[in-house]
């Protein structure tokens, strides 16, 4: 693969991956989508099925890594770190131009659940300060998680290891596919089975901090949040940015490490 | 492949595909149906694995495309526009066949559905006016919605571009199907791939629009709305008929655009 | 395959398959079950899932027919008629079969239901007539429900149309399987893409009488519902007893001739 | 295999499996979880994908029984007892580690769901006695429900009758799994249609007992339950702890006997 496919094939498949996984908190989420509060269910398909769509249209160019923890975890099991940059590159700037994307395809929903005087703190709410509050809960909050993940409980260690949790499950599976496949060109069905397991992932581990296990998949989402023409959109939770960029680059680490001690 | 095969093939497959995507529509939506409220996730899995009914039954014959959008990026993809015509006749009648199966499959509930008085009106709706626009929230909205789509935010350049973002997501997998098969017979695992697709792209961007991504899906049944005897029935929106027709194909052709630029 | 293969077979297959479709109908429906209403979308994986596994399972053996309408359709296909009874007596036995462990695995939660007085009628239902009528909705339909379809608008021409139309997809799909499959060993695949046709027809075409779909599925459990010493369970609706033989039957015979004319 | 591959596949993979599985019922039923609510289909979903998850994973070392009625069965059918202790010390342990995970993921939820007062019994709740049984209730119960199964009716022959059936069902799929594999190198598939097998299982028989069908995945997370420092975590119900241990040996033994008899 020469460095050029594999920079267009990160950003294409990552910006399928953040189009798709973001659009999916955007329907279930905001006001005036026909798949509001369709539910849990519909965000872990949803995000699994992105997964799936993204590695398919990507694996020809790039090899679908399409995650820094998976590209870190192949470089450390390969001892090759040679395109690990041209990876990295791909896949933020591909996040960002799929959080770009989810923007235009639900323009009309972000600007009716944003200017909702219901959401975002009700004609009554005279005191600036509570009605900032509210909106930041009732409106502002869902919008920022169509771009990034956060925390149900705000414990920076617990946080940390339950992304840590996540990604070793999934860079292990990403790992053992070599093994599995068996050169029989198998491809698509590991790129099923690996859409499958973010399912899984975030069916049992989503639940403390919504699952990035992706540095990627919320860093270039987040600096889109805050570069967007959004009213009252609030913050962009910076202070939290850190977790899901670290967390899962220490799963893919420990993945590499159990699966060179224990499969290699 | 012949013509004559793949219209028979193109008429069978999109009859398959919209009695059974129309078919999920009206289970969910309708009056005496068990599926009644099943909900978003009902709905984009039932129009999913249409396709991967649609798709298995009819590859054999005709290579399934289903969708004029398809048939125009491959045409493009690889120059050759001779059978093009054959596919979108087929397409079309098959998904007019489809439309009245469901309107045969779900009569008594299409009935029970619109002479409800609880939902075209009630008793106590004197006014006519307020009584037609109330029956077609209540009643008509969701039977028209069996056939055809409508957007939440009737935005015309946001719907176009929904449509076109989701249709270049559809087209795109379609066409890199044939780099991640590799000849090694595994059709059966390509139409899985895409019925996931439709799935994902349902659940991710189907919110704005209810993600047409194909014309004959929307015009064909809309045809048919207009024919058919029902009672109640309102208008068909024929207002909006031109989006989804034109933003799939134009989504078409990016997407072979992209693979012609990326991926060839 | 032997005669004897075949035998057990489509009897171990058929028994897996009633065990698990009549299984979550009971999961879904009856009190003291964990999986009480969990809706219309777990009845539709479930009973496809249920194809799934019965299918896998008794492959190797019979073929896997597990349904007197796939039986007839491959007869008139092959035009060999000679292990068709076989087949037949193997699913229907194989269906009571199913339906008896049904009962077993849901013992507890069938005797809670129907003695429930709740359910039954209530104690301040003095009128015996009034008091039967509400044991039928509230406890018996359910509970009959369990074993046998009945549907929502109960019209007999649109009751036989709705199954014909359903089994012609089912058997079709089954029909293309050898087209599809290109005698590459991929069998497992056939019986997945079988499964999510399952959960398609139940998904898109269940709405107006439950999908039997399968002459056996249907007579089976519905012979053993009149055996079995339920208390309060009220009649076996032996007068829509032939709806979900006859349809199916003419829908198996009408997919062959399809398949015969179009495909072969 | 070696006897080390095998052990620290078989404590991998089990560890995955109720990483995973314990993972998305601590998901659906604690409070301060994203996923909380998510229903009877996120629970099936979960543990299927989990399995699908831990064999994927495990499957390269150890063959991925990950369970010793799955063991015992194949022991039986190939009469080679020799590895079986290291299986079944394997997934024990495998087991345990994995219900400490969803501890230290699942860490703040469990606290917030423990401590919560309106949970434990709530600030009226002056009697002890009652206090206590409402805790058990309202808190403990689901955080024991996430560590091991119990029966809703909890009646000993039918709880075993359950465990039984649903083992019998999981046992013949796994062991016709060569059969219909035909040494093509399709494991990957295997180990897809395994997991939705255990999902149908889930839907379909898990109503009454919560399907346990593997001692070791009971076992195993109800010791941790004992050890762990929660408060007000209730009794670990040692009373029931029999019945999903033997129940699926019971289970496994007969499918093994059924494919020896029918299928060998």
């Amino acid at each position: 693969m020469s460095s050029s496919d594999i920079f267009i094939g990160e950003t294409i498949g990552t910006a399928i991956l953040i189009l798709l996984g973001g659009g999916v908190c955007a329907a279930v989420t905001l006001k005036a989508s026909k798949a509001r509060n369709a539910g849990w269910l519909a965000i872990t398909f949803g995000w699994g099925f992105a997964v799936l769509t993204a590695v398919y249209t990507s694996a020809p160019l790039s090899g679908a890594h399409l995650n820094p923890a998976v590209t870190l975890a192949i470089a450390i099991k390969d001892g090759d770190w040679k395109n690990v940059p041209v990876y990295f590159a791909g896949q933020v700037l591909g996040a960002m131009i799929g959080a770009a994307l989810v923007w235009v395809a639900y323009y009309g929903q972000f600007h009716a659940h944003l200017t909702d005087r219901e959401i975002v703190g009700g004609p009554g709410a005279q005191d600036t300060a509570v009605k900032a509050v509210e909106a930041q809960e009732k409106g502002a909050g869902p919008v920022l998680g169509v771009f990034s993940t956060g925390p149900e409980v705000r414990v920076a260690w617990q946080n940390v290891a339950t992304e840590i949790i996540g990604t070793v499950v999934l860079v292990l599976a990403v790992l053992t596919q070599g093994l599995n496949d068996k050169g029989n060109g198998l491809g698509t069905l590991g790129a099923l089975v690996t859409a499958l397991v973010v399912v899984s992932i975030g069916l049992s581990l989503g639940g403390p901090t919504g699952y990035a296990i992706n540095p990627a998949r919320d860093l270039g989402p987040r600096i889109v949040h805050a570069l967007l023409p959004l009213p009252n959109k609030g913050g962009s939770d910076w202070g939290y940015a850190w977790v899901p960029v670290v967390g899962p680059l220490i799963g893919g680490a420990i993945a590499a490490g159990i699966y060179n001690v224990a499969f290699a």
